[in-house]
């Protein structure tokens, strides 16, 4: 019987609950099909960091980097400044493990979850591949003056071929591989900023290299400030999406929105090959934690990127379909704060696999 | 009679046609408001760089600098290199002349305009702030070992702290000063992305310090991410919002988007007591120049915005009041590509204008 050595951080806020459905979902799917999880659960987070003034503590880090797969609930807590432990311990990760793929699927279920009018799913399904290591995110920052009224702040984003071109290249295959829906074409739309942001003429000329590569596959592209308006007037554009770091993060979140809101939205954050961090795209909402008010569906559907990621297909697909069954004859009415409760979603999930 | 010496740089694509309509409706409020326009027409654009192989002659930006407003259709082009054309025009405005605010309005007319469901009038009503001069657009960026595997590129976005408390200062002067819905309060929202760009610190010790000095203004807190979905989601949490460069480039167009699409913004590119420069959102559409499909409302819009600004407050209310009053009664029924003749709104307009 397989088995895979799995760390959990459960984090901050509703972290630790949406984890603990996702595992009652995971633990469903491994008896169905016959495979086992080595569990290793860390105690980080930002209570943890604020009690011993580490976020990540090395041995825990090497610990995390042996095993196959991590799966993180949420980070982040008024109480320490903004960035800190998130920087700790998310991007740590991303950075440390070269996770440099965030992948980030946006599929609406239902036309009822959708805030747009006149959306349906044959509307919303979409892959976000946002590169993951890179741009404005590498830390490259500094100071003059601080706190004069000279005062300069800097930011440097920070592009490599290598890098551009891995997370190109990623969206491709995904485009090649991917199962669409019936009469919609395979499609590759790069979004930057290259009329402003002029170092994205990299991502521009690598981009239609890659492209040559891959004739059978449509390109299109847009402005950061045009995908936005397409995410929210015409969804239906996009198949895959590549972009740099930052916008990802900003379009993914659009993303998620239109297919129902945050509580409908995972994230892998991949190295093909190598341990991978899977999470749900929400943060830690410290107002509700501890309620059972949080929607664990997006912990769920990370543990179903996690199973597809560590090869169990069938596994993943049923997560997928446990999910869909259940808002499609209206057990599940959404995912939004409040609307079950948190332990009565991940049972229901997890009964429904185990119909398989 | 008051006289304004205005420069009207129609430029590319559909920029000449909205423009001419838009002039339409300012002489319609020239006559009825007893003022005029001087008006110095430029024949820069694309074509005109094409041509001599300089986006914008220096006699010419000094005829402008000399000016109390500029106005301009729009700039973009495919023949040309992507940025170039808009870099030499638009952004050499916001630099040289330092229109350090960009302001956008964003105000829903019609429920039937809105994408979003359940989003009407009272809920959709902000100004967003976007800082124009500094972060991204500064053009500091760099290539080391252009075009081979080693290829290294950068951009470095750069704060002031002047640069950044004069664009929160004008945020909350508007806020102490605009007109609101009945029942809405005061309230700036921060929107910034100090968790990851932590430069963006200065942004935020700014914002909490100009803040102190109007403790009866609300204010809010956004990262940018999480701003686009209230923005989908919640409209109706914004009512002066303010954000660095290119943060308000993304919200703006989605600011747009959800008052009706690009066809409804405009926006002043602002320095306070100077020549500003005066827009639709819109870009250039070169697909659909010279067939009169174009919707030239945001362009008149951006005309009231030019009058206000020039202190012909009865001029540019009626401007707006004529816009909403042709889609309260049915006779405007939209502003996408195609929805009117482009000729045939500037004369309904102006019409509209004229009744008073
Ligand atoms: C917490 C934050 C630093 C992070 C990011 O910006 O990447 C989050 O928004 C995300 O999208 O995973
Ligand atoms: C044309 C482009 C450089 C410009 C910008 O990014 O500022 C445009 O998108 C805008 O919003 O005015």
């Amino acid at each position: 019987m397989s088995q895979y050595d799995i760390t959990i951080i459960g984090g901050d806020g509703i972290g630790p609950e949406v984890t603990r459905e996702a595992f009652k979902v995971a633990d469903a799917a491994c008896e169905v099909f016959g495979f086992q999880l080595k569990k290793n659960e860390l105690p980080i987070g930002s209570q943890y960091f604020l009690d011993h003034g580490d976020p990540f503590p090395d041995a825990m880090f090497e610990e995390a980097r042996q095993g196959d797969a991590i799966f993180l609930g949420a980070i982040g807590d008024p109480r320490c400044e903004p960035g800190k432990v998130e920087y700790g311990i998310i991007a740590k990760c991303r950075f440390d493990l070269d996770l440099y793929v965030n992948l980030r699927p946006v599929k609406l279920l239902q036309e009822s979850l959708c805030p747009l009018k006149g959306k349906g799913p044959a509307d919303i399904d979409m892959l976000i591949v946002r590169e993951n290591t890179e741009g404005a995110y590498t830390g490259m920052h500094g100071f003059a003056h601080k706190g004069q009224p000279l005062e300069v702040a800097t930011q440097t984003m920070v592009y490599t071929r290598e890098g551009v071109e891995r997370a190109i290249r990623y969206a491709f295959h995904l485009a090649e591989t991917r199962e669409r829906q019936p009469g919609k074409e395979a499609q590759v739309t790069l979004v930057d900023k290259a009329n402003a942001v002029r170092a994205h003429d990299l991502w521009q000329r690598t981009f239609y290299e890659v492209a040559k590569e891959h004739p059978n596959i449509k390109t299109d592209h847009a402005y950061i400030d045009a995908a936005c308006m397409w995410m929210v007037k015409n969804p239906e554009w996009f198949d895959v999406a590549v972009t740099p770091n930052l916008f990802g993060d900003i379009i993914t979140d659009l993303g998620a929105m239109i297919q129902g809101g945050m509580g409908m939205a995972a994230s892998g954050n991949i190295h093909p090959g190598k341990v991978s961090l899977f999470e749900p795209i929400h943060g830690s909402a410290p107002k509700h934690a501890g309620k059972n008010v949080a929607s664990p569906i997006a912990a769920a559907m990370a543990v179903g990127m996690m199973f597809d990621y560590l090869g169990e297909k069938k596994a993943a697909q049923a997560v997928d379909k446990a999910i869909a069954d259940l808002f499609a004859d209206g057990r599940l009415k959404g995912a939004s704060t409040g609307t079950h409760p948190t332990n009565e979603v991940g049972d229901m999930i997890a009964a429904e696999i185990r119909k398989n």
